[in-house]
């Protein structure tokens, strides 16, 4: 099973991750969790590029780099880990290249589709769930972590600063799109209590893991892009 | 004016960019000649990735890599020299990328066509100069050079014969199929003296160079993929 957390930078989805592996693993599943970009030598590889030129690429280049490292990814790591029925939780995948790069940035949304079918090779989450938090709360929340464990989230932290509320606010519409349009999209209120939104994530994921033997492989359900 | 040359490694390619831009500079164009991957800080450190990391990444992986560095190439060099009115000759361009990953080594087509549309932005060359060689003769010519001045030529002779001339001639192939279906391509042999070839290049040229001042805007023209 393939599960992915989305929602704008301070929503809480790396805690939900945590709390779902932790819980997942105790029932007896095996988890492996993962986040964008990097995972494999490449991929980490394009991270560092990615990090060190921000500033100076091009949002296409941005784009084709971070699918190159998704594509990394899913054939040397998620497609293997799911044939083995293990699962796997991804912080982020392709509908965060959709809101931040489509309703964010502007890109040209058909252009997106492409390319994310390409790198995720048609791989499709069994569900994701989409933490909701207006831009503001995640802006306040964010800058009362007393610290910021990773470079890149310094650096996401940067960009929200400079790319200003109105970006996130159209990064968070841009979700709420993908939540009308796809059934694999859960909504979930990110201001509620973490614990409050574990359990309801937990109750969402009943029907998957009652019957670990009954799960259908992965690799027989692509996404129709 | 934007030329590309393309053909097999061996076919002597950049033997005739460099005949070329003289000749056009002696002209009093302004010439600018590149090489793929590369020409950009950000398309640098990609081609570094791609030699460095040669054989660990998959084929989508390495595509979206190329695209990448090619999306930079185009959106920070090629379209502002070509605004400038100058000639961009380029040693490779997307058509390399159709005839080796696509013909050669058997990636889909049409996801092909859509990463090349994307990572050009629809920019066209206006003249393609094939340089058509058999596998056969130009591993002779690899062969008999007495130095490999880079290392990613280096690595390139370590491909041609690990892939093996089944591969090259796969992708001799996709290009006489470009030629067929592009009114943009000539053909040349490569088999004739350099002189020779060159003088039917700037034969076919003539008709774009006679008068500088009635070129047309690279800008308005795009091509439709």
């Amino acid at each position: 099973m393939l599960i992915t957390f989305e929602g704008i930078d301070g929503a809480g989805k790396s805690t939900q991750v945590k709390k779902l592996k932790k819980f997942l693993m105790e029932k007896g599943h095996e988890v492996l969790t993962l986040r964008e970009p990097g995972g494999t030598i490449v991929a980490e590889k394009i991270r560092d590029l990615l990090l060190a030129s921000k500033h100076d690429i091009t949002p296409i280049g941005e784009l084709l780099l971070f699918s190159a490292s998704r594509a990394e990814l899913v054939q040397n790591i998620i497609v293997p880990e799911l044939q083995q029925n293990r699962i796997v939780i991804l912080d982020r995948f392709y509908d965060s290249t959709t809101a931040y790069q489509g309703y964010g940035r502007g890109l040209d949304l058909e252009t997106l589709r492409q390319i994310n079918a390409i790198s995720s090779f048609g791989l499709k989450p069994d569900v994701t769930f989409f933490l909701d938090i207006s831009p503001e709360d995640a802006l306040i929340r964010k800058f009362s972590e007393k610290s910021i464990p990773l470079a890149f989230e310094q650096s996401e932290l940067d960009r929200m600063e400079s790319s200003g509320l109105a970006f996130y606010q159209r990064v968070r519409e841009g979700y709420m799109k993908l939540v009308e349009t796809n059934e694999r999209f859960i909504l979930l209120d990110a201001g509620d209590e973490p614990q409050e939104i574990h359990n309801k994530i937990i109750q969402k994921l009943a029907p998957f893991c009652s019957n670990k033997q009954k799960k259908p492989m992965q690799s027989e359900k692509r996404e129709k892009f």
